[in-house]
């Protein structure tokens, strides 16, 4: 059985679980090593107390499932099928069970009626805590998957920067990009890949368009990939041409943050610590209201994870978390800045995991 | 405001809802043109009986929001607020709701929680079928949508057919096709894009890989774009240099159940009837236990909406609706074949909007 299923099965009885239902795929994959996108199809990885695992999974996507599990129980079901009766069944002789886990930021409320009606608990707990802890230190082997991640997606960037040239829209940088993702061997990107030039980077969730470069224009791109299930995150921002006196101070402040984040990191301290730390950086520059986000992510299987960094998390880091560092000023009428790197905290600190140049550059 | 928001507020005093909490962002674009993707930070569109509409958002996303929908009110929230705290607030004199409607197959049990605690209605309703009953009947410009949805699709695959020569890989043709997306307008891969040859063919929902091609491998390509909010989605399978006679009889009976399929859908007749008569046609070659999937599904903003076309659905089809046509058979040591179309059910059958051929072709 893979580890990360019997550290989950071990903790039936440290929780008093009668029994636990993952729905998650990401964490279907992260226990028995089949990966799929389910889409609005069940599936569900049954625990109960004494009994093997059992995985109601698509019959579209049973071969698969055993390929990349052989030794788990499966139980296909068709969509002509009722999951929820399947589910029933193999609840054998769990009656009325005391006390279930459910992954309740996973499942539907329309899905926990479905599940709660077929189980009929008497309390229903959340697995996701169980689950978060188990992820959030990251294994040498996720360690190593991560680094490829950012390393593909570094060299993916590179290349991008080859194709700004005035002119050229953001959704052809961005095809670009894609396109060298695929091509490098990623699994394909971790989130919708962004480039965005002038007036477009003051918006820190824009969508890339037919905005063609100009000289003058700042230029942001946020981008990541997936690969061996492992996702990569990274930002910066270049001038294109020239850069103007206050788009500069933005930036020096920006970089400053980052850089403060990453100083400010180590085990035991906050994360609304660090968010703090880098924060004070732009406020002191005079644009604390023009940092609206977080500091930064949790990142692994999951391109947004625990922990959140943000100034109400008193969750203290941990040696072997991974997330994201990424302040960022926004200006409507100057322009943005975002500098994102990824870290790894380590025994004392962290290691910067991403090694893209973050200096002010001027390209063209 | 929005003719489907005013549609939607009517339908509150129809249901004798006290209000009403949208959070698919999906479902909030399709109600006021603002798109986003909020990850894991709270979005939601509240509706009380005789008061304005209310978008809870990111902070991040306000600006965005606001030139999307000028006239909409917002409240933003930054990833120190307490979304749900918010929520609350916004309800004003609405105290102990009877009845309250969320979107249970959307919010999560964990949202739930959240939510219920600060509404703290009677009963909770589903406004899943209210909204699945409005987006069903397409618009004649959402069908402009996704006739041009299909049309960037086609001109898609047609490119990657170019590209199929012996020795290329999966992930390179997924790579050419996703670039010719981009490059053509497309907002990106409605779905994980599919290009799958011999042996791999076997599993409907395989993944890509380093599997280079070689003379007689089947080639399946399935694959989608969004373009304007809208989605299409086609399957060709093709043979490289030479077909088996028995992948050819495999073949004819998948085109004849595609062909089965379309010929029996009309206005009245059921989801169920339609999956059967194109069934049939398989069964009867001897297959049946090889298409172990549903025959079709909605499509629209989503990529599975709305009708699912399953034998146990008893649904009539109505004039307006979009869906999916595509059953498949899948044999390992053979390979398998599936065929895709897109059809919009008119008043006395359907419109095929896919016109990709689909007589067996042999490349190279």
């Amino acid at each position: 059985m893979n580890t990360n299923l019997q550290k989950l099965s071990a903790s039936l009885s440290e929780n008093r679980w009668d029994g636990l239902l993952i729905t998650d795929p990401q964490h279907v994959y992260y226990l028995t090593g089949f990966a799929s996108e389910p889409h609005e199809r069940f599936l569900g990885l049954l625990l109960v107390q004494g009994e093997d695992p059992v995985l109601i999974v698509p019959a579209l996507d049973a071969e698969a499932a055993h390929a990349a599990s052989p030794g788990l129980r499966l139980v296909p079901h068709r969509d002509t099928d009722n999951p929820y009766s399947l589910l029933g069944e193999q609840l054998h002789g769990l009656q009325a069970p005391q006390r279930f886990a459910l992954e309740k930021e996973h499942v539907s409320l329309a899905r926990y009626e479905q599940i709660s009606a077929v189980i009929g608990a008497v309390a229903y707990d959340d697995a996701g805590p169980v689950l978060r802890d188990m992820r959030v230190r990251k294994t040498p082997e996720e360690i190593q998957r991560l680094k490829h991640a950012v390393r593909l997606v570094e060299e993916v960037l590179r290349h991008g920067l080859t194709h700004v040239k005035e002119g050229v829209t953001e959704v052809e940088l961005v095809a670009e990009l894609e396109y060298q993702m695929k091509k490098l061997g990623a699994d394909g990107p971790s989130f919708d890949t962004m480039a965005l030039f002038g007036e477009k980077t003051a918006l820190p969730h824009g969508t890339p368009g037919a905005r063609k470069l100009q000289y003058g224009d700042l230029v942001m791109f946020d981008l990541g990939v997936y690969a061996g299930g492992y996702a990569s995150d990274i930002t910066r921002t270049f001038a294109y041409g020239s850069i103007t006196p206050e788009q500069e101070n933005i930036y020096q402040a920006v970089l400053g943050a980052n850089l403060k984040g990453i100083e400010a990191s180590r085990p035991g301290v906050t994360c609304a610590s660090v968010d703090q730390a880098a924060r004070s950086v732009i406020e002191q520059a005079g644009y604390g209201p023009a940092f609206n986000h977080r500091l930064g992510h949790g990142l692994g299987m999951g391109i947004h994870e625990y922990p959140s960094l943000h100034g109400s998390n008193q969750d203290p880091l941990i040696e072997g978390m991974v997330y994201t560092i990424e302040p960022g000023v926004y200006v409507p009428g100057v322009g943005g800045v975002r500098i994102e790197d990824d870290v790894l905290v380590t025994a004392n600190g962290v290691e910067v995991l991403t090694s893209f140049p973050k200096e002010l550059t001027i390209l063209g």
